[in-house]
């Protein structure tokens, strides 16, 4: 055997079957892996010898984390920008004066490939670090048929230090040379772009809201995707209700995201679906909106997932963990639904259900933490905010990342 | 020379002599250490040779940092009140079935001094890895004469890994053998805690709140403690209102922290005085708690400083950069004063007046931060909410940690 993690204080292996409780507890675990499979799961004590072991003791090992909504392909700082909102300054002033998104689209389509290459693998090596082996990563700082087919490319290339879910988000905002003709832009997205991601993309996202895309628009360009194959995801329900969560779910997308202003039919539209609710706290924190009806959601059976939404605006949140406690604390969220919402749900909201979770047929990615001084389970984790580095990251069956 | 940082990209020394700005900034300079002393700061390429190089290419160097509000020295784990609380038990129900505060007590009393040195030893580890080099740590989860006097003179051992600032709060909370008499817990924190504490303290401070300690208990017990040469600090304005920052104002006290209910008599009392005023977000945002008047505060000229409040129970917190950010978001602080606020203003406040700046007869303490990637500025620490590892901390003029 290559690799043996042991002994595992608290093994969460998002596999009922495979522990107790809804998370599928473990204590006194080891996981073994051999030419890049999980190959034993199951008492330290009963583990087999490995070449390589890693020490866990007092560690608390969870499925590779997954975050499910980001925009981490970007060029330039918005540093500036935040500093003059917290001196008093509007968005729309500064976005008059060309600041936000577009100035960071600016940036990105000045930016050469391996530019945005660097920066996206720093920040990539970043989430690896904090125990995340799958990220999702939106295009939509392009914003024109060149650059937005070109971020797609560039997030193709296949060696990447975590499993990057890419989705096309030509549907970000209407570029500033389309402000007096949109429709012409919408046009563009379904006729120029879609077209031609081919296996750039997997999956495509529209961000439907007021100042951006029209829920008749959202639909159009959902469709068009998913008709060539892509999944489907929204951004919905989070400056106005529009409806675009119930469209979402009706056109069978994977998740729908933010949710801030969700009403009850469109929680039951999703609960009648499988599409996945995903919680964005580090948005609602910054930009000091209103909840998500988290609770409601989950009472009526939608699926949670947590997601980071990292992004250089409204989300400058690099940590998953850090929003899985934000979620409790400002969303109501248990600490099993906020595991769940960083794993397993986060996966399905992304269509990857082998991932997030433990077991035969599942990825071999694990993340490794050590907990607070004095601390023993994984809910010190999210009862913690943030500074959790993983002890060690494995993925794919290897030894990714130790601290 | 023993030891050069450089070249970095932008030092702010909180020395407004040194470099430009309120921040004192210079950009790409060096720092030079020879036994122990700060011996340049300068220019990068003007910097004498050293015999160890900490490289500091695109770095921000800060002094070090100061959290001059934790109670980081407890036994026992609140984990398991937490996810009560999220699945929807009151904290009443917590705390009469012997949970909340209590419950740390008696595992604080019940641990040895040796698991104590450990517990805080690792955590005050865990700060110095986050750039803080000076920690406020108070008592006040012992509740008792025996107790209180223990758990000062472990913290009055010398050899911890950052410089620790030592507050006595025995009145923190009146210990449940006192419920019925606690005209005789104030009379053992006057009588037998303070006039024993010797120099295991260097402060004194206490929790006047509703629940907690009157204002005419607060002001007999800081009186007893300051007479013995003791800085003061109070508890003020968190749960209710009852004049406790314009009292310790009055009486010279260092710090006022909390405040959530400040009014604006108190705010004027405090700029009448030199008292600090200390904001603890993480609390707020942990107790879903209305923000204290900062932007008041600050117009009123009141120094602003920022802590962790690092507790098991309202602040589960350890990174001091998380709470500036906080600060900003949810108290309308700009860049400039969170990071006033985690050094000068926070030494200030602990009435450490060579400590949280850089220059000649300032501690030799300096925090290095890596920024997160295509970011070229402080700003940017500050924008990002955590996860920011320091690069190197140099302490006392030594290398003292580094990634």
């Amino acid at each position: 055997m290559d690799l043996l993690v042991s002994p595992i204080a608290e093994l969460h292996t998002m596999n009922s079957e495979l522990g107790e409780g809804p998370l599928g507890t473990l204590h006194e675990a080891a996981l073994g892996f051999d030419q890049g499979e999980l190959v034993y799961l199951g008492p330290a004590n009963e583990a087999p010898v490995a070449r390589t072991t890693v020490d866990a003791q007092g560690c608390v090992a969870l499925p590779g984390l997954v975050d499910c909504h980001t925009h981490s392909i970007f060029a330039g700082s918005r540093a500036d920008e935040f500093q003059r909102r917290l001196a008093g300054e509007s968005y729309s002033a500064i976005l008059e004066a060309g600041g936000g998104i577009l100035s960071t689209v600016r940036a990105t389509r000045d930016a050469s490939d391996d530019a945005l290459i660097q920066l996206l693998r720093s920040r990539l090596l970043g989430f690896l670090s904090r125990g995340v082996t799958t990220v999702e990563v939106k295009s939509g700082y392009g914003l024109s048929v060149e650059h937005e087919l070109r971020i797609c490319r560039v997030l193709a290339r296949q060696d990447w230090p975590v499993h990057v879910e890419k989705t096309f988000l030509g549907a970000h905002a209407i570029p500033a040379e389309f402000r007096e003709d949109r429709e012409a832009y919408v046009q563009a997205v379904i006729e120029d772009m879609i077209p031609a991601l081919g296996d750039t993309a997997d999956a495509l996202d529209v961000y439907c809201d007021r100042g951006a895309f029209t829920l008749q628009e959202s639909r159009q360009i959902l469709a068009a995707g998913m008709e060539l194959g892509l999944k489907g995801r929204i951004h919905a329900e989070q400056v106005e209700w529009t409806g675009a969560a119930a469209m979402a779910a009706e056109l069978g997308c994977c998740s729908a995201d933010h949710l801030e202003r969700l009403d009850s039919a469109g929680i039951q539209a999703m609960a009648n679906s499988e599409i996945v609710a995903v919680l964005l706290p580090g948005a609602q924190l910054y930009l000091k909106d209103s909840s998500p009806p988290a609770r409601d959601l989950a009472d009526a059976g939608v699926p949670l997932a947590v997601a980071t939404d990292f992004n250089p605006g409204s989300s400058p949140v690099r940590d998953l963990l850090t929003c899985a406690t934000l979620a409790c604390i400002t969303m109501g969220l248990t600490v099993e639904e906020a595991l769940l919402g960083i794993t397993k749900n986060a996966a399905l909201a992304l269509g990857l259900p082998k991932r997030g979770w433990l077991g035969e047929g599942a990825s071999a990615d694990v993340a490794l933490f050590e907990l607070p001084p004095g601390e023993q389970g994984a809910a010190a984790l999210i009862q913690y905010m943030g500074s959790h580095q993983a002890r060690a990251v494995i993925r794919n069956g290897q030894l990714a990342w130790s601290a």
